[in-house]
């Protein structure tokens, strides 16, 4: 079995206008969805990041994985590590290292992980449609049947994503009080059964959001796991002022993410909570990005859950590697998401359904997005009692919809823009000043 | 697939008189061959540990090994995993832990990671061979096609292994000077090609073992690395004398493997080689015996090579995991033996080939095994130019030869002991005061 073809299809899918510090999320999200094709006439897929970098990205592999044996990842692996030692070889001997490296998927080192995860996941799906296996059985079976995920809020502006012809109401309205976040909240928990609830965060007044998250609390009880996510938007003494002021509410499975940025910022946060007898547990996939600061997120006890996500972190099997070194450091681990259509939820379910030490709900944007762009055949998957359950079907255990892949890639042709930029969006629809500044309070 | 019965055949194995800090070897080593027998008719293999405690510890599981989908290997380690909390539960409430747990091999906790290795081995077998691929392509495939192993050197009483009708010369002889060493080093490099040395040392005064190491090093010349390994027969001061006294000879690829026992002496060695502008890295696999001592070598700093080994710690995927722990942290890993027949070096070959991060010559007892006590089909493993080549053949490439298990199994009835004791052979066959010392010098 070899790869005959490696296909892309750059798809855009509607989004609403949700917040963050980063800024506004625009119309449409990116993605891009990748087939393998082999020699035996089976297709592997998976999906990823959208827009011109990551498609760019996964061209100029074409040549490596066509021809390639899609059970040979380790020696896919070493190649694009080999591809990574180069550039950076380049950069230092030039001077071209940046500063802005160093902001997550910035870095032009992280662009081989995804690449890999992209590759290695319709990989995986191709051997296990081959083997007529789910694809967790490949990497060493699933640890549990069904993979809770987690209800993701977000602040929002009126109105659904798309435009134009294509613009959108979405079921959730204007979520800018804390009335409304818990609205939103039980919308989703009755849809979608979710027993765990997260907020995006960094987006109004820390007290504000701190009402919200009381809210929340109030109106769903101590048995809801709640976190908190402001993306780095606060300083240090304001990140531990929350903790303090969140104590009771971000317990029993709760945490912290990201509430300031740098390690070392964490770690401070930590030290102030912990001697004021406060143990809430710090989450990261911003101080966290790459193997290497997961043992120093030990060492200075900044992060104590990491924030895994198999698009980004290089795939299943790098999932399993991170939950393997959280295990043995003693950390917990969580998993972040993205804006995605249902190849990822399903990539995610399978990861998730292999790292014994995910135990805490993971993110998912799929509730923002709608039927009309998924690309799954038979619509869009579904949720039991907040669990994505593992399907006893081969490989990632969905198919695509080619009509519907061919609209996504029809919306994205029309769309003027290649890269997802947050700020400019804040910039052109809600205040042309603003901008991204860290802490913002 | 699912399992329909596992076998074991506890089979001898005859053994020349080798020595070590630990004693005398008997004339048999023990092994274990299991096999996983499914419900399709595919048979996997694997060899593992031998005698009752280990033959005992696979019989536990038989229960909950048949029926199993031999995929389900995740679901199999937490079931192990759950029984090791029990005994580590019972152990403390009764008081009965002991001291002896910290001797290798003998705490009852790393009993599971063993019988995972043995069953998994099996059960990855018989999917390559369900599947018509080679073991290592189901745990990511290789990154190196042939696997170099190094000549592992013993000193040893004259005579080979096996008792009475059954007794054996060998062709090396008696092993006691830096001549017979040199003698036995040339033996092992020219039929099969080594590049690479150790010696089993911790057996005579540490000068006349530093003289052997300077003669093999004026023999072989400094292209040769070269390892010396007294199984901690030595005092820190000790240590870092040889340390010193061998800083040429252990260079460029060399290492000083567990001279002294734990971590702290380790450390200690360490940093006085360091400071004395050596740093001949120390290697360890009674210092490091589990996951967790990993990050404690590293803070510490007392061991920079982790010594895995797929049988003991859990497998090829523990072995992957291992080789990722040590990627994480910057630490070396190279690969222990123990007397081992085809099944084993196959495993060790398999489990290698797609560790990245192992970049020593693998150790191997095989040149002390012959031909008679070989069980698999076609006899001896060749190698090539000191390496083992990863066969495209189906799981692991070799089969069992019924006929060969059958008399390794009654060899193993005819013997009167049924665990390792290489001090009691000591005390049999060399001196009935002999105690094992430690340190000795």
């Amino acid at each position: 079995m070899r790869i005959k073809e490696l296909k892309l299809h750059p798809i855009a899918v509607a989004d609403g206008p949700l917040r963050s510090s980063y800024g506004l999320h625009a119309p449409y999200a990116l993605r891009t969805i990748v087939e393998v094709v082999t020699t035996d006439g089976i297709t592997g897929i998976s999906e990823t990041y959208g827009g011109d970098g990551p498609v760019g990205a996964l061209e100029s592999v074409r040549h490596r994985v066509e021809g390639m044996d899609p059970f040979q990842l380790t020696g896919f692996w070493q190649y694009l590590q080999g591809q990574a030692r180069e550039i950076e070889a380049q950069a230092t001997s030039t001077g071209a290292r940046s500063q802005t490296w160093l902001v997550p998927g910035e870095n032009p080192l992280d662009v081989h992980t995804r690449t890999n995860a992209a590759i290695e996941v319709a990989c995986l799906d191709a051997i296990g449609k081959a083997l007529g296996r789910p694809l967790c059985d490949l990497v060493g079976g699933k640890c549990r049947d069904a993979v809770p995920f987690s209800a993701y809020l977000f602040y929002k502006h009126a109105g659904g994503g798309g435009m134009g012809d294509d613009a959108r109401e979405d079921e959730y309205g204007e979520i800018l009080t804390p009335e409304a976040v818990v609205r939103s909240a039980k919308q989703m928990v009755a849809q979608y059964g979710f027993k765990e609830i997260k907020l995006k965060g960094g987006v109004l007044d820390p007290d504000a959001e701190m009402d919200a998250i009381r809210a929340l609390r109030a109106e769903f009880g101590p048995s809801f796991p709640l976190r908190i996510d402001p993306n780095c938007a606060w300083s240090v003494d304001t990140s531990v002022r929350v903790g303090l002021g969140l104590t009771e509410e971000l317990s029993n499975g709760g945490y912290l993410e990201d509430p300031c940025a740098g390690m070392e910022g964490m770690g401070e946060v930590r030290r102030r909570l912990l001697a004021a007898g406060v143990d809430t547990p710090l989450a990261s996939n911003v101080a966290t990005t790459c193997f290497a600061h997961v043992p120093v997120a030990k060492q200075t006890d900044g992060v104590q859950i990491i924030l895994s996500d198999p698009h980004y972190w290089g795939g299943v099997r790098a999932q399993q590697k991170l939950s393997d070194l959280c295990e043995v450091l003693g950390l917990g681990m969580s998993m972040h998401s993205n804006n995605h259509l249902g190849v990822s939820l399903m990539t995610m379910a399978h990861a998730a359904a292999v790292c014994p030490m995910l135990t805490y709900g993971c993110d998912t944007h799929y509730p923002w997005q709608t039927e009309i762009d998924e690309v799954v055949v038979g619509g869009r998957v579904k949720f039991h009692e907040g669990t994505v359950v593992i399907p006893d079907k081969p490989g990632l255990g969905v198919e695509l919809d080619y009509d519907q892949v061919a609209r996504g890639e029809e919306r994205y042709r029309k769309l003027p823009y290649r890269k997802r930029d947050d700020e400019l969006e804040m910039q052109k629809h809600v205040d042309p000043n603003w901008k991204r500044i860290l802490p913002r309070w």
